[in-house]
């Protein structure tokens, strides 16, 4: 359990307060924070809900989404990223998890270089903040909406033109529990892994977004995964990260502790 | 136009009379079939209908469905198989279009290699009925309900362990467009293309299985792919396949004209 972290977004009905506090009650030892919520609370007030209640950070969700159509909009998101940067180092966390973003048009190629180019732009300022930035590769449904990044493959292939101290890759078990590439991948990113998230893939699946599901609920070897990760090198936060619908409007309580739950059997 | 195809599920709501007498009204000189559409119309019938309208048959759709969790249902599977083959040389087409299937259970790796076995199985009846097994890659949201195959590279794998005139791979854009391998693996598959299909993917993505689009109103960039398949000696039909409820319920004649203007315009 030292490791179980609550990513906010699985009790999406909770505010900061609520879900810090729910995770204290239940002994979670971490909580992955979304801007948005942050943005809700206060950054100072967050940041005193989770030092008040003992908690740590595993993460802020998410810096990214570097595609634009236009130079000064190309701009305008890496200045949002330098916040980002600084509300993670302000949060205690020294990851920024990157969603790299969708293209603004057809030309797939062109967005996964601006995404190069994005992160080359935000790498000093986040090494400045001691602040590492964690490439998520998102699962190919999600291409033409959230990332151009899609495969483990590619989030390593940007992330080794820099320092292991300084990009690195999380591994989500719902984005790439297809990839006929997997493990080889996940030995590769050796010693450059800052982040595991859980959840399920449910079958049928209901829907693109929202179709996630508990951990045992679903058809992905979760547990071959997570001693893949641990074995190239990961010790830190396991996060859960549920974006589901009757999840969402369960009580915050009862889904921490079938969190825990299914943690113990199958993660 | 000459090579045009009509894939039957594009208009779902026409029985294999109709889509094959909607063709010939709009001189679209190919169709795809499919085996249950085959089946509700007779295979004698389906064959004089296509036939007497000057038709030629592009492929059918679908064998695959390899793994299965007990042999005998294996078996069970090979013999479906063997069935499809004899469907699709019957009906003139050399091209029976492999959906590989899932997994029966949490094993994604032993699911692949039944795939790969039930491949091995049904080569040897495919060849002696003069039909193409054409592995089609489906997109890795389809892995827990459809195919355990994702992605071109893998495909191409399998099939080159035949002779290529014995098995080969069939590229769907709305399958491999968000592929960073894409273009490499296209034309590594060079001889080997047995088929190529166009839809669009339309954000938002309103549906796993239903959200495909009329070619143009997505983000593919369709005739880029189309070029490369071409220089990799291709030169076969092009089959417009599209799961879309609004299409499906719109009038045959009207989808069929639209089909042909978006094909001009973006294949």
């Amino acid at each position: 359990m030292e490791r179980l972290s609550l990513n906010q977004i699985t009790t999406d009905n909770w505010n900061m307060r609520e879900a810090v506090e729910g995770c204290a009650r239940a002994s979670i030892p971490w909580i992955a924070l979304w801007r948005h919520k942050v943005q809700q609370a206060g950054l100072a007030e967050s940041k005193r809900y989770v030092r008040d209640a003992g908690l740590r950070v595993s993460s802020l969700c998410r810096g990214g989404m570097f595609p634009a159509a236009t130079k000064s909009e190309r701009q305008a998101r890496i200045d949002d990223n330098r916040r980002a940067v600084e509300e993670a180092a302000e949060l205690g966390t020294d990851v920024l998890v990157l969603v790299c973003g969708p293209a603004p048009d057809r030309n797939i190629d062109d967005a996964r270089k601006m995404v190069e180019e994005g992160i080359e732009q935000l790498v000093p300022y986040a090494v400045s903040c001691g602040v590492r930035l964690g490439i998520e590769p998102l699962h190919p449904m999600y291409a033409a909406e959230r990332s151009v990044i899609n495969t483990l493959s590619q989030a390593s292939d940007i992330a080794e033109r820099y320092a292991a101290n300084q990009v690195g890759v999380v591994v989500d078990v719902f984005h790439v529990w297809w990839d006929p590439d997997l493990y080889r991948q996940i030995a590769r990113a050796n010693g450059r892994i800052l982040g595991f998230h859980v959840s399920d893939w449910i079958v049928p699946t209901p829907d693109l977004l929202m179709g996630r599901g508990m951990m045992g609920d679903g058809v992905i070897d979760i547990r071959r995964i997570r001693k893949a990760v641990d074995s190239a090198g990961y010790t830190g936060p396991i996060e859960v990260e549920i974006f589901n619908r009757s999840i969402w409007d369960a009580p915050g309580d009862e889904v921490l502790a079938l969190m825990k739950e299914r943690y113990t059997q199958h993660v």
